[in-house]
């Protein structure tokens, strides 16, 4: 599958060429030739006898792009004078950064941001440690922790290289919603000590989201930090596909007019993502899940009990089937997969119950190609941006946390996920939504409101808000002077 | 000593009184006879017969601004409405806060700084991790590392309360140089978790600012950690003091005409920053410091020779004398005062050589008032705001973080410490020193260029520096793509 050129793939062309007439489009054509997208032009220099012009060109990926220069200074008379990659250039020096709310210009200022006015705040807290949430960032800060060993599909490539993912993660918590993020790129890849490094860091955060950990050690770091600490641990992996999963799945059967309690899911992939997929699905009524690896169907007498494919296979699979992929989709309404590239096939799709849904989410190549899928499946979506019905993470984080921390939630529980996939399904009217159309767009507005409103109420009702009332700023007046 | 009236203690009363001549008059001299410093007057409202004010009023301290709003309320038909506290209000949801350095609102956005074309960064710096320098925020982040186990002069007050504090470094560090601190409050008081905790977190940092911790664990904990991590490790505690403590001294003996080799020192209080003084005056050429503590003088055969007050002991007091702090001033050429409010008598000045320099650095109460010591010593410098001579941290650890990251240094050597007081001291012009003006003021804007770029040139001197150059940008052109 050839991917389309993006601006992932983004480069700005110095190219330095005669000046004179026509030349400039021999080089446009000669790129769009070679398959890239040309973007901006800008002059750099007019000479008398040549020009300079930055090109900016979307390539499809690095090899491309090369191929796009060679192509390009191959050109009589032209010359690629420098060649820069906007995606590298976009990083240089991190995406982030720290900024004070209030200048300290005058010694007024400094006297009260810090000593000796601070010493008050200080000693009120000291008093009442939950005056933390008014008094420091604690109330809207999130630490996005990671040890760097399962960063998107690039797999364990340790704290340092993880680094840009979390820093992109920082900024989508507060460019969604506000939410003021920090990196915490762990060098250890021990439980143990992934679970003591955080449990000693939280005191600065309202919220842990963890990230990029890989499966099994994900699912006890989680639990054993949520047993510990007294703001929520969310570990974004496992939980945020879930709830997008459910959001699509639940305007999915809208369409084909079908109810949870009465579908059949076929789940491939059964790591973080799948195990956290299954668990809300079940909590969302779902009664008959079959989940499959690359050993086939998983059942209960397979493997050790004790790990999450044993709760996995204890809670799924009510008939204890066994078999392969094949076996399972048999008559299923509805396939999810989080698993590889290609195992699923327009046979598989044909075998389905009438209408079949498939949610292909490996990444980057899904587990059928949407091309192929067309007219067997209903209806079809993807972790892609580029096709249609994107099941993606952004839409979900940003506006959980939102709603955990407006609240001072002490967890995130199951009902305030369920909140989360109902008020994201919700964000598109029955009356629109279509085959093409189950998710809401990352960047549609209303999604990040609805759902921090939808989990701060969730949260509220099943008990784990420490406040409740939006301001409670007036509490610090003349009481604390 | 009674406090001046500060911002650090600034509240707005809100006060309803009748509108009519002299009533506004009326309120402001009570205010004024009950010692209190009006600042802002506002209009909330004016009615036919009565209106609404707000007044900001600076007080001594809690219970002075209580006095004053009871003096306001009880006045005859004169009405306190509300009191808010300004260094309260300006904590509200804490001091800082994390930005995006871009927007994220296209695809094309998305897809450069998040997935999928952050992978190929990610990939770029697990080929070669030293490139999170450039990539990430790592080159500009400094971690500020608390325990809460001595905050200000309050103590052991736990990581919650430590949080303003170290909120208020975070906005000093940027607002001063630049530098994006993050606040690191752990929740634990042991140092083998400390140590472990701050070197997993290490990777998203080019630097780590220790603050507030108690000795001696501090030692401890900050020699293990420079030992482990290839990032500055600093304890502004100690060496922040310490520089600026320095820096006075070497403008002092400009004014008295003396040199470091010559002069006797006399340390009171051997802690945390008494030791790091110690050591810089050693390497600053001083041979002649005796240290006292409550126990009286430090003497090699006194207590534990494994501590630091062991190291102490073996480096100073060259000929071991023994006794109390008045056996030691005598004949003193400085005082250094680190340690608890009025230890130091005029009798004691009177004892010194000629021309006595006296640092009275305890917080917020002196070793000895000011006002006693004038016209017997020559030079006094004080931790406070409100007397001539501030020694105060702030000049030092923007600057040489500055310079450090700047340099991508391994570490803060003791060459970096004595080129940041030399700066420091660099920034009066000899003609300017004057007794009352040893030291630059905080807001002073030429000191943090002159240290940053001090400390930058003696990191490359003595070898610990990763980079030369201000710019590696080019790096990422075409290579990378």
């Amino acid at each position: 599958m050839e991917a389309i050129p993006s601006a992932s793939y983004s480069m700005t062309l110095r190219v330095e060429f005669p000046h004179r007439a026509g030349a400039l489009g021999r080089i446009l054509t000669t790129i769009g030739d070679a398959g890239g997208m040309v973007g901006a032009i800008d002059i750099v220099r007019m000479g008398q006898e040549r020009s300079v012009r930055d090109i900016t060109v979307n390539a499809r990926d690095s090899e491309h792009g090369q191929r796009i220069v060679r192509a390009v200074d191959a050109l009589p008379e032209v010359r690629v004078v420098n060649v820069s990659d906007r995606t590298f250039l976009l990083h240089l020096g991190g995406k982030i950064e720290v900024h004070s709310k209030i200048p300290i210009r005058t010694r007024d200022d400094l006297s009260m941001a810090y000593t000796p006015g601070v010493a008050r705040v200080c000693r009120a807290i000291a008093q009442e440690p939950e005056r933390a949430f008014n008094l420091t960032i604690k109330r809207n800060a999130v630490a996005v922790v990671t040890d760097g060993t399962a960063v998107l599909g690039l797999g364990d490539i340790g704290p340092y290289a993880a680094m840009p993912v979390m820093e992109g993660k920082a900024m989508l918590f507060k460019e969604f919603a506000g939410v003021d993020a920090f990196p915490i790129c762990l060098d250890t890849r021990d439980p143990d000590e992934i679970v003591r490094t955080v449990s000693h860091l939280a005191p600065a955060f309202g919220g842990i989201n963890l990230e990029d950990i890989s499966a099994p050690r994900c699912f006890e770091i989680e639990e054993r930090l949520k047993r510990e600490l007294d703001i929520p641990v969310f570990h974004d992996d496992q939980h945020g596909t879930a709830v997008v999963v459910l959001a699509a799945l639940i305007n999915a059967l809208k369409l084909v007019g079908k109810r949870m309690e009465g579908i059949k899911v076929v789940l491939s992939g059964v790591g973080a993502a799948g195990v956290a997929c299954a668990r809300i699905l079940l909590a969302a009524g779902v009664r008959n899940i079959i989940g499959c690896d690359r050993h086939g169907i998983v059942y209960r007498g397979r493997g050790d009990a004790d790990t999450s494919q044993g709760w996995f296979a204890r809670h799924t699979n009510p008939e204890n089937v066994r078999g392969t992929l094949s076996d399972a989709i048999r008559g299923a309404d509805v396939f999810i997969g989080v698993s590889v590239p290609n195992v699923l096939t327009v046979e598989h799709i044909e075998s389905m119950s009438r209408d079949p849904v498939v949610f292909a989410m490996a990444n980057p190549d899904p587990e059928i190609r949407p091309e192929l899928a067309y007219g067997h499946a209903r209806i079809i979506a993807t972790g892609r941006s580029d096709y249609p019905n994107q099941i993606n993470n952004v839409l979900c984080f940003p506006g959980i946390f939102r709603g955990a921390l407006d609240i001072r939630a002490r967890e995130i529980n199951e009902e305030m996920k369920l909140a989360a996939a109902r008020a994201i399904a919700g964000v598109i009217p029955e009356e629109s939504l279509s085959e093409d159309y189950i998710i809401p767009s990352v960047f549609d507005e209303r999604v990040v409101p609805a759902v921090a409103g939808a989990v701060a109420e969730a949260g509220v009702e099943s008990g784990v808000a420490r406040r409740v009332r939006e301001r409670a700023e007036t509490d610090f007046s003349a009481a604390s002077f």
